[in-house]
């Protein structure tokens, strides 16, 4: 998806009713915070009427997300005809300490996403969207590992929504105290927060030999500890 | 609340249809989950029937579950009443690697909690949730901050949720392939995932001989990176 791309629309659902100024609506906003999480929180409304939220893998393709089934079969089974659902993926940045209890606050970057999905039936989407869902985790990963059967696809189920109306909100920086606060002696300032990979842990039952692939190497490098610091 | 409490009772919306053996009901490990995470995902029902999920910052005490009002005010508005609402908090814990795409997962935990939430009305109440979710960022924080006036509590909704239908899940653990795909060649094992917090950004405005206060050293004696790590 270009970035030149028209951002999504901003609807009544992704305006949010403060601090406007952390919505954002561009591709590549919306995108990046998509892809950089393992993560999701799926919530679509219960046979009774209640609000249900679970966790499940995803990934994005383009403008589709994709849902993983290991949520349960009970999203699934209405998703068949068209399930009203809202997706949301969070990641935290930053603990923000104010002078003042009022302005703690997260750095974080957020993608809120509504719409109705819908089971993949579609044999190569459906493989498609598990090999997107194995990348997101571990990009690469999908080419070297022994693809599904057919059985194994028959008892997986993917759900896709469009991105249509969707919104990324993100706060960074600083702290924000009143006026009247800043010579308070409180400490103040951010504690960054990040996320770290650790030292691979090989499957016992492996062959002690077996190499570590080149796509985990790569990975390891970008987000893992760097060497010693264990 | 002491560990021998009787666990959450198991009811059909907190019995997992598959993987039942990672659901738990103790208290020690729903509040640990619950203790664990900065974000939870706040799910509702709109006006017109959809699922909304909105990440909020939250704390527990004892049973009870306290979220804040920045999510702005849509679900507060309804909660003067009683909302229903579904609150999911998930922490990733590590890459299941597996030799087939099928088996591929995540080590996670995750507490999912249905109820109906009230607004909190009484001020000491109110006060005592808003420094709960500041001390669930950094634990002993909120004793250090000036304290809200009477106008910041006016403006800040916090909303409560008792803890009566909830359940745990975390899965553990290496891979668990086929028998008969243990031989394949892929390297297979977990990569371990851990939230770090980084060198402490102090703000500019701050005179630079405020000393960092020994709640701030602790945390990041236990969670940050060790001293020459970054």
């Amino acid at each position: 998806m270009s970035s030149t791309a028209a951002p999504y629309p901003a609807t009544p659902r992704t305006t949010p009713t403060r601090a406007r100024e952390r919505a954002h609506y561009d591709h590549a906003t919306v995108h990046a915070i998509l892809d950089s999480d393992y993560i999701c929180h799926l919530g679509f409304v219960s046979a009774d009427g209640g609000p249900i939220v679970l966790p499940t893998t995803y990934a994005r393709v383009g403008s589709r997300l994709y849902l993983h089934g290991s949520t349960g079969s009970r999203p699934l089974r209405g998703a068949a005809e068209g399930l009203r659902v809202c997706v949301t993926v969070t990641r935290t940045d930053g603990l923000v300490l104010a002078r003042s209890g009022m302005h703690h606050s997260l750095n974080y970057r957020s993608v809120v996403a509504h719409g109705t999905a819908h089971r993949v039936t579609d044999p190569d989407e459906h493989r498609t969207a598990l090999d997107a869902i194995i990348d997101r985790i571990v990009p690469g990963r999908a080419a070297d590992c022994r693809p599904a059967t057919a059985k194994e696809l028959a008892q997986t189920a993917v759900i896709r929504l469009d991105l249509r109306e969707v919104s990324a909100k993100v706060r960074t920086g600083g702290v924000n105290d009143e006026p009247e606060d800043r010579d308070l002696p409180t400490w103040a300032g951010v504690i960054p927060v990040s996320r770290t990979l650790g030292t691979p842990v090989p499957d016992p039952a492996m062959s002690a030999e077996t190499p570590l692939p080149d796509y985990l190497r790569r990975l390891l490098a970008e987000q893992g500890l760097r060497r010693g610091q264990e």
